[in-house]
C-alpha cells in the first residue's frame, strides 16, 4: 500500500476510537450528505440519494402490491387542524416549524410544516368517506416533513427528512389491526431482506406509543456500536382521530360508525440503520439490493497495454449492464489502483472486478468482495453467471454476518445489578421480564437510559419476577439504549 | 341511454358553456385532486397521482439517460441567501412563504420556503466544484415548492405544486448552452410523445425570461379553448449565480474562473396540459402511455350467466395483466354497464373492453376507443395483439388531433387590427413580425392581454414591419393569450 492509499485510508476515524466520528467521517467522505446552510437539515447527495431511490423501489413495490395507491396531501396544516387531537398536538407542536407571512402579508392563521400528516388527512378522509363502500381507504404517500429538532445527526435525525407515510381507513378493529400488522410485516420483509438488517419487532409500550395512537408497533436494528434504532412503526389509531375529525361511514347494517385508522412509516433514517450495521473501518458496506453501484469494474493497465485492456473493459461493462447489474467502470488515470479501491471500499461497492493483462490472457478476471474482502479468480465465460451469483451470495452473507452480532449481543436477565452492567459495558438488547408498569419503565430509563424497544410477539414466559419492582411478570422485552 | 346515466354526464359542464367550470368539473369528479383546507393548496388524489407517477417515471428515465443523477436539497432556505441575487430575489420574494419560528423559539433568520432552489444549491455547489476535473456538475431533484399565489387554479397554479428542477454547472458558455437546449429537447421529447401534447419551442424574451436567467427557453401548448400554456422551461444562467456565490473552479490552463450555470424544470402542471388538450365534454381523455388505467374491462352479464362471464373475463384480466397493460376489471353490481361506461369515459380510460355472453360465445369482445369513440369486434385470439397496437393508434391519433388543432389555431399576420381581432375572438397563437423593443412587447400586451410565448428557432423571414410599431424587422414571434 503506497502512502497516498494509506492516508486515504486514515482519513476515517476508526469505529472503536470515535464511533460517532467515524460514523460522520464516512456519510461525508463516501459523499452521502453535507450539510446544509439551515441548521439541521441535510444535502443528501447523489450518491445517498440513489441508495434512497433504490429503497422507495423496493418498499413501493410493497406497498403498492397489498392494494395501497399513492398521493400527495399539502405540507402546510392549518394550526387548528393540528391542535384537534389533544395527544397528537402534545406530541408534536414543541417540534413544528411555523409560517406566519405568505408574501408580504401576515397569515390570518398560522400554518405548521408537516411533521406528520394525520390532521390533514383526516379532515380529507372526513369528505371522501360516507359508506362502508368507501372503505377501505387505502392510500400513501412519499414525502418531507419537518420536526425541529434540538440535536441532530445526518439521517438518524433532521429537521427535514423524507419518509413514506400510509393512511388508511376501515370498517372495525379486526380490519384495522390486521392492517396495521400486515404494514409491520411489509416493512420487517423489507428490511431484513432489501436491506439485510435483522430485526426484532414487537408493540410499543404505552409510553413509547405514537402521538394520537391506540397501539404502536415497531421494528428494532441493533447498531454495531450496540445501539438500538428504531427502523420504522405501524399504528393502529383506533378511533381517535375519527371522533375529533367526524370521520363516519354508513354500515351495512344502517348504523352510522367510525372509521378505524391506521398510519405507517420509515424514512431516510433507515439509510442510517444501513450504514451502522453493515460498515466498518474502511467505510460503507452497502447491501447489494439498493447499493446505487453494485460492481466497479477496475482495469488495470500498464501504459503499453491500456489501449488492449480498455476495451475488453469496455465489453465486460457492456455485458454487465446488459444483465441489469448497476455497473460503474473507474478508468481514470489520474489515480492509481491501490487509491481506486480504497475510495470503492469506502463507498462501499459490494463486488469489485479488476482486469489486468494477465488477467486478460489468461481468459479470467479477479473479483473482490466488500463484505468479506474475499478475492476469487473467475474465467470470464462464467463471469456474467458468477457475478450474480456472487451479489446474491454478499446479501445473504450480510444478513447473516449481522444477525450473528445482533444475536450475540443480545442478553437475557432479570437482575437488575446484572442488566445495568449489560447495558453500560457490553450494550446491545436485553430481554427482561417486565411487570407492566409504565412507573417501572420509566425509572430504568431514568437509571440507565436504557428503553424498551418493544415487546415481542409470543414471547410470554413462566411466571418470575420484574427486572426493577420483582412483581410477578410473564411479559419479556427487548430494553436497550436507543438512538 | 338511461335517466340514471344521462344524468351522470350532466354533472360536467359543456367546455362550450363554461370552459373554466368544466375543468373544474373534471378534476373534481374524475378524482384527480381535491380542495385542501388550506388556501390554493390541493390534495392530489390517487388517480391524479399515479398519473403524475407515469409521467416521472417517462421523464426522470429521459433525465438519468442524459447523465444526470438525483438528489435532494433542503425545503427551507435562509433569506440571506435568497437575497444574494438581485433579480432572482426581485422575482421571487413577492411570493415566497416565511418560516418564522420553530418549536416555540423565534428563528435568528427567517427561512423562505423553496420557491425554486438555485439560491441553497449556488450556496453547496461553491463548496463542492473546486476543479475542472469536478465538472460537469449534472444533478436533478423531484421535490415540492411553494409560491405563495393570490388567484389559484387546480395543477395549473397552486401555492404547493411538485416539479423537478435541474441544476448543472458547467466550463463555459458553450457547454451550458448546450446543456440548456439539450433538456428543452429532452422536454419537447417528452411532452409531445408521452402526454401527446404538440409545442412550439424557443426562446423567451427579456421580460418573460427567469428571474436570474442570462436566457430562458421554454415549451409551450395550446389548450383546447385556444389559450396558450408554458409547459416547461430551460435556463441558461450564465455566470450570474457564479458570481454572487463564488462557485469558481480551476481550470486546466491554470485560471481560476466562474462556472457556469442551467437550471430547468417542469412540474405538475402539466397535468393540467393533458386534460385541457386532449379533454371533452364528457371528462377526460388520457394518453395512454401515462394513463394510470389503460384498458378497462366491463363484464356485461345477465344474472343466469354472471358466474360464466365473470370467469373468462378474469382470465382476459390476467393476460392483460401478465403483458404490462394496466388494465382495471369493473365487475361492480351495483351499477348498470352505462353508468360505468360513463364514469370510465370520464376518467379518460383510453381502451374499454365489454365483453357479454353473445360475444364469448362468438369468440370475440367490443372494443371502445375514447379518443375517438370508434368501436370494433376483435377476436378473442387476436386481443392480445390487438389492444397494445390500438393504444399505440390512439396516442399517435391523440397527437395528430391535437396538433391538427393547434395548427389551424396558428395564425399569421403582422397588421395589428386583424391580430387583435384573432386575439379576441378566435385566440389561439398569432405568429407575427416583433421588432424586438420590449416597449412594443409590454404595450401588445397592455392593449391585447396577448404576450410573447416564444421566439422560435431557425424562423428569420424576409424583412417585413413590426406588428405594433412598424419598425423594419426579420423576427418572427408567436404571441397568445396564456394561463
Amino acid at each position: 500500500m503506497s502512502k497516498q492509499d494509506k492516508e486515504f485510508v486514515k482519513e476515517i476515524t476508526p469505529q472503536s476510537e470515535d464511533y460517532s466520528q467515524w460514523y460522520l467521517d464516512v456519510v461525508l467522505k463516501a459523499q452521502m450528505m453535507d450539510y446544509s446552510p439551515v441548521k439541521g437539515c441535510m444535502v443528501i447527495r447523489p450518491y445517498g440519494f440513489t441508495l434512497w431511490e433504490n429503497m422507495q423501489q423496493g418498499l413501493d413495490k410493497r406497498i403498492k402490491a397489498t392494494g395501497h395507491k399513492n398521493a400527495y396531501f399539502p405540507l402546510f396544516i392549518p394550526e387548528s387542524l393540528l391542535q384537534k387531537e389533544a395527544d397528537h398536538v402534545e406530541g408534536f407542536a414543541p417540534e413544528v416549524a411555523w409560517v406566519t407571512h405568505g408574501g408580504n402579508e401576515k397569515l390570518a392563521e398560522r400554518l405548521v410544516v408537516r411533521p406528520t400528516s394525520e390532521t390533514i388527512i383526516c379532515e380529507m378522509y372526513s369528505r371522501w368517506i360516507q359508506s362502508y363502500r368507501d372503505l377501505p381507504v387505502l392510500i400513501n404517500q412519499w414525502c418531507n416533513v419537518v420536526r425541529w429538532e434540538k440535536v441532530t445527526r445526518p439521517f438518524l435525525r433532521t429537521s427535514e427528512f423524507l419518509w413514506q407515510e400510509g393512511h388508511t381507513a376501515h370498517r372495525n378493529e379486526e380490519e384495522a389491526e390486521e392492517e396495521t400488522l400486515k404494514m409491520l410485516e411489509v416493512y420487517r420483509d423489507f428490511v431484513e431482506n432489501d436491506l439485510a438488517v435483522p430485526l426484532f419487532v414487537g408493540r410499543k409500550t404505552e409510553n413509547e406509543k405514537f402521538a394520537g395512537a391506540l397501539r404502536t408497533y415497531s421494528i428494532e436494528a441493533l447498531m454495531s456500536d450496540g445501539k438500538a434504532l428504531q427502523a420504522g412503526t405501524s399504528h393502529n389509531l383506533g378511533t381517535h382521530f375519527a371522533k375529533v375529525f367526524e370521520i363516519t361511514y354508513l354500515d351495512r347494517d344502517g348504523e352510522l360508525k367510525f372509521v378505524w385508522q391506521t398510519s405507517w412509516g420509515v424514512s431516510t433514517r433507515l439509510i442510517g440503520a444501513i450504514i451502522m450495521v453493515h460498515g466498518d473501518d474502511r467505510g460503507l458496506v452497502l447491501p447489494p439490493k439498493v447499493a446505487p453501484t453494485q460492481v466497479v469494474l477496475v482495469p488495470i493497465a500498464p501504459k503499453k497495454v491500456r489501449e488492449e485492456v480498455l476495451v475488453k473493459a469496455a465489453i465486460l461493462y457492456e455485458e454487465l449492464r446488459a444483465a441489469e447489474i448497476r455497473v460503474e467502470m473507474d478508468d481514470r488515470e489520474e489515480y492509481s489502483p491501490g487509491w481506486k479501491f480504497n475510495e470503492w471500499e469506502m463507498k462501499g461497492v459490494p463486488l469489485r472486478i479488476e482486469v489486468g493483462p494477465r488477467d486478460l490472457e489468461a481468459g479470467q478476471a479477479m473479483l473482490a468482495r466488500r463484505d468479506t474482502g474475499g478475492k476469487e479468480t473467475v474465467s470470464l465465460e462464467e463471469l456474467m453467471t458468477r457475478v450474480p451469483a456472487l451479489l446474491a451470495e454478499i446479501q445473504a452473507n450480510m444478513y447473516e454476518k449481522a444477525k450473528k452480532f445482533r444475536d450475540d449481543n443480545t442478553h437475557r436477565t432479570d437482575d437488575y445489578a446484572e442488566f445495568k452492567q449489560i447495558i453500560e459495558e457490553k450494550r446491545g438488547f436485553v430481554l427482561s421480564r417486565w411487570c407492566g408498569d409504565s412507573a417501572c419503565e420509566l425509572a430504568v430509563k431514568e437509571e440507565t437510559k436504557a428503553t424498551i424497544r418493544c415487546v415481542p410477539f409470543n414471547m410470554e414466559t413462566s411466571p418470575g419476577k420484574c427486572l426493577h419492582c420483582s412483581t410477578e411478570s410473564t411479559k419479556l422485552v427487548y430494553f436497550a439504549r436507543a438512538y
